[in-house]
């Protein structure tokens, strides 16, 4: 096919400048102000899952889709709904695919985003990062696929630079208990890398003695710290030695996913009993047990929270792996996690009971259920000094839905006791695109405050200043 | 009364063409343009309670309020919920009611209608269809009622001249596991109708049970099919020889409505074992084993479904019946079933997991819990390609909740992955000002995505298009 | 710090005219017409908690933060969600707290204030009633602080003055089951004034045997109304009483706040059983015991509401004293009861099923959890004569909220079946701004459906009027 063939039936991609705005001209013209005003402000992104080694090694991405679609779990689960199938997106690693048959899948399904936020700041990111100008489709798919690929061999295009060119001023990544962090050293200790590329410490797996790993995982554990795991006592040291070296290398934050949040305490005598019983084999202690000790460890991170300062991530009520076939083939993190029902204000008391109310201690709670900003979330942070409410994450994390947040959030607790926008995500290159989604969303909300009058222009261009700066800064102690 | 009178009293009937569509001038006209390029769309109806014989038989309607009154439960329960008892409603056979008598109360009780979807559809119907120039009032029931009953006799509201008028293209209704489809075989083979009237097999009596009419369905099931059902595996094969027959009927789905989602399999030995045990009785099983019986029927009925390639139809979590003395009295129906809290992911994973990648499955999920759209239904269609989002229902088939609906569901699945409208009528007149309805809300809501530039015009009205027409043609396989 | 220093560093206060009405011009033209018509309306307060004694006894406020902050959990839990101690705002009684520095907090918090509801009317309040002119700020605290204390003391606020200026026709106050009501009937005698001050009887501690306070306010009750409580059937005689002399005092509704909705009734002898081996101390029932007593007790008080014809209403839902050193140390309503699951159509059934329909019941339901309303209270108000649904309350009682109330519930049941506003407050001076608020929000909501031509401009000025005043007068028997 001809370019020229090309530009005739492509539709043209091109975001507006207003785009997400009212439409009312008088709350436009607000949200508009509103907006410029923070529009170019550093990013900081102190939740995510880009690897640091990505930028300390600076290797330029192997090809499109590897580096926009196949690690993306957002574009690709609404591939497999649309009916492409999962070993034709490069997710099974015995059978190599190739890239642009990956990327023809997606042009061709390009429809079947409409009016989805995912298409949204795709197009932005396709548009801003990569100068695309027309939407893919079936017959520039080629066409577009070698564009992106020549530019991925470019020097503009390599991780370091792009991370200038997004203008990332603060880029959390999220690692395993036994992690070196060799990346985050050689990049604090980078003379020319002037970014800061936090670890955030993330333990999920030492928590729960019904997960295949928990064994590997608690010694692996005890081996970075040096710290035998044998006993439960033995891996609460490890935890805080590891801790203490997450803190050296510049972390001030943990991140938990759990399925639930129940934070009862058990006695000392009892989390023994179980982490042996654990250590025998995966038979050693029932459901019941391996609960109450997932349980008890999240009531222990907190309590190593308030001793080290840490803050405080949770996130819980994710199915994980809903579709056991697709597991089995293509392993986790396939588009099979889904939301289960949120629950926080009551297996969140013994936790905040005793720590709620404690001196520096922070705890950001996320949801990917909504029914909870306005009924526990919300109430919660409008009360504990200690909690504040999580931006709307994965599901949620869309024009309207951090719409529906802010006004069910700040209705009990304001703008101080929130955490400002969360990327959460793998995809590099998503980044400019979802904070700059973030801060147009945030400008509509604070314009309809402004137009019916519950917030002056001036106070409303404060609180956008100060959500994508003072505030992630405080909340996460950066 | 003289009319004259009557005349100077009742309000203006005059439903507005813009209707529905957004305030802000330029969303409005885009919002015009989108609706008026479906506007006139012949209708698909792929789910309804109308009477197959109805349309068969073509006999006038009885009176007015027997058309439109006392078979639908939107309008009966809110005269009853402000005062007016159901046997003043025609709701008892032994007693027949003046359809004068209701038509008075509905009339009478029209302004405690204000500012709900049933008012404004009614206002439609009763000035589209019956010419209505003047509201409801206690001053003009008598004349109205005169009008209606007039037009009722004359040949152009006979039902078959009524599906010409209002346009319809196809109408589901929905039948008994023993129905003979007679009147729907009669409706096939008449040369001098044109449309389709296509049969649902509903077979949700013989999967529970604990209903008091289980056992007779049960029986009178296998008399249909042919096939004795005093066994478990009698009943599934004569199941799936009364799909078969309803496949040659046109049948393309099926309907079924549980407590819980609940789809957990049973062994053939334990399934067979509860099945003969409910066979000798009311006690011859637990509710546990009922409820384990039931939610085995479900993944079977998905099962079948995979075989046979009919669509599948799912609407859970309506408690029905809730006020047993009003149950006692009027019968099934009449306004008190009510909606239970909504839960999709959990329960249906079993039959997910064995059928949720199967090709050429179709599960369209319905809810009356709204929570739920945001939360499972719409991640489910955003990864499983066998389920869609079934449109908002019921308590919730209204203006301002389909707005919420999309906004929930398109976050997660886009559009492709839905149902289109869905009537879920009995009331035969209303059909079209539903209809119009959500197509007015649609355009509405795809005009706010216009006006935020996530969408452009083109793309919307394409979509438009694609929800009144290919989206339930593929999804319903019609 | 003088006069002239503060006026230039202070944001003016200077609530808008047309605050909270759509920024669309045509909408926002109907919603000032709408509001227009009822803005100067007399009040109806049919559920509060101003002591009944503050007005008739007619004594001078202490001061400012007495008045203003301390009573106030809406702004106190703000101020210690945002870092301000409870020692430091007045809550410990042993040591006594300067006004002053109380007033300072809120004035150099008023920043984290910021979009919140309690800003948005504090600020009306602080405009209207206090002539204030410039936003609370660390700069001016002192000086406002003043300029408060001096009209506090003038005659023109004390409690019976504002009651006039305030426009209030109706206050509901709330009362214990062994109040004398003594304040009330002076009230009542005073020919000197015109207002309507009515107790509420609220029982909550009778119902549960599992409060410590629970054999304290059985005997009280029985000393109250002169009958031995010793046995089940001798206090519900005592209630009986009471609640007839809190009728003969002007009371016509009780008020019912309970964890859960369970309303399953008990054996005579279940029930008799219970409460003698509650009487004996707490050990004396289990926790299923207490439970089950409890909500035989609801279900008695609705028995007794279709008996005297007291409205009903029931709030159930909130987890009291979530954190427990700040209840040790400061007792309760000291902003940490937090809202739980809501639910109501499962639990009231029993209670539904005797008494959904008896002539003349009222029962008002109160949520706490949004989701309810378009699941559960709608659906029940929308079917049920004696449902009424109750506005929203608490942390739901914000111009976003109630848009989203109206949305769920107007689908549902219309307006008739509401209950109008309920300020629900101590905060004696934050009436009007809260009635004026709603007011406001109503008349958005209202014009929302004009500009969209489902109701019209005079079906929406009547409706508003109706929700002001006939809506409030009918569901609570004014």
């Amino acid at each position: 096919m001809t370019q020229t063939s090309t530009t005739t039936t492509a539709a043209p991609l091109a975001p507006h400048p207003d785009r997400l705005f009212p439409a009312d001209p008088a709350a436009r013209d607000i949200a508009r102000t509103v907006y410029e005003a923070v529009a170019d402000a550093p990013i900081i992104s102190p939740h995510g899952h880009v690897d640091a080694a990505l930028i300390a090694d600076d290797v330029p991405f192997p090809d499109p889709a590897t580096l926009l679609v196949t690690p993306d779990h957002y574009i690709l689960r609404l591939l497999h709904a649309n009916g492409v199938p999962l070993d034709q997106l490069g997710r099974v690693s015995t059978t190599p695919t190739d890239g642009r048959e990956v990327w023809r899948h997606l042009a061709s399904h390009w429809d079947d985003f409409l009016g989805t936020p995912v298409r949204y700041w795709f197009e932005t990111e396709l548009h801003d990062v990569f100068g695309l100008r027309s939407a893919p489709s079936a017959e520039n798919a080629d066409e577009q696929y070698d564009h992106l690929a020549t530019l991925l061999r470019s020097p503009g295009f390599r991780p370091r630079a792009l991370f200038d060119t997004f203008g990332i001023e603060v880029l959390a990544t999220t690692d395993a208990p036994d992690a070196d962090l060799a990346a985050h050293a050689r990049l604090a200790a980078d003379p020319t890398f002037s970014g800061r590329v936090l670890p955030t410490f993330r333990a999920d797996a030492v928590f729960d003695p019904a997960r295949s790993d928990w064994r590997h995982v608690v010694a692996s554990t005890g081996e970075a710290a040096g710290i035998d795991t044998a006993t439960h006592d033995g891996l609460l040291a490890a935890l805080r030695a590891r801790r203490q070296y997450f803190i050296e290398h510049g972390a001030t934050a943990t991140d938990t996913g759990v399925l639930d949040a129940g934070s009862t305490p058990l006695s000392a005598a009892e989390r023994e009993r179980i982490h042996r019983a654990a250590l025998e084999g995966p038979s050693g202690v029932t459901a019941a047990e391996a609960t109450a000790y997932r349980h008890d460890m999240l009531y222990r991170w907190a309590e190593m929270s308030v001793d080290d300062g840490l803050v405080m991530q949770l996130h819980p009520g994710v199915l994980r792996n809903h579709h056991q076939p697709t597991l089995d083939r293509f392993g986790p993190d396939t588009g099979h996690d889904l939301p289960a029902v949120g629950s926080f204000t009551e297996p969140l008391r013994p936790l905040l009971n005793d720590f709620g109310t404690a001196p520096g201690f922070h705890l950001v709670l996320f949801t990917v259920d909504e029914t909870v900003f306005s009924r526990e979330i919300g109430p919660l942070a409008g009360f504990y000094p200690a909690v504040y409410a999580g931006a709307p994450w994965w599901f949620i994390d869309t024009p309207a839905a951090i719409g529906r947040y802010r006004a069910a959030v700040t209705d009990s607790a304001g703008f101080t006791k929130t955490s400002g926008f969360i990327d959460d995500t793998r995809a590099y290159c998503s980044i400019p695109a979802r904070h700059d989604m973030a801060r147009r969303a945030d400008a509509a909300y604070l314009a309809s405050l402004v137009v019916t009058h519950q917030l002056t222009e001036e106070d409303a261009v404060r609180t956008a200043h100060r959500i994508v700066s003072d505030i992630p800064r405080a909340t996460f102690k950066l």
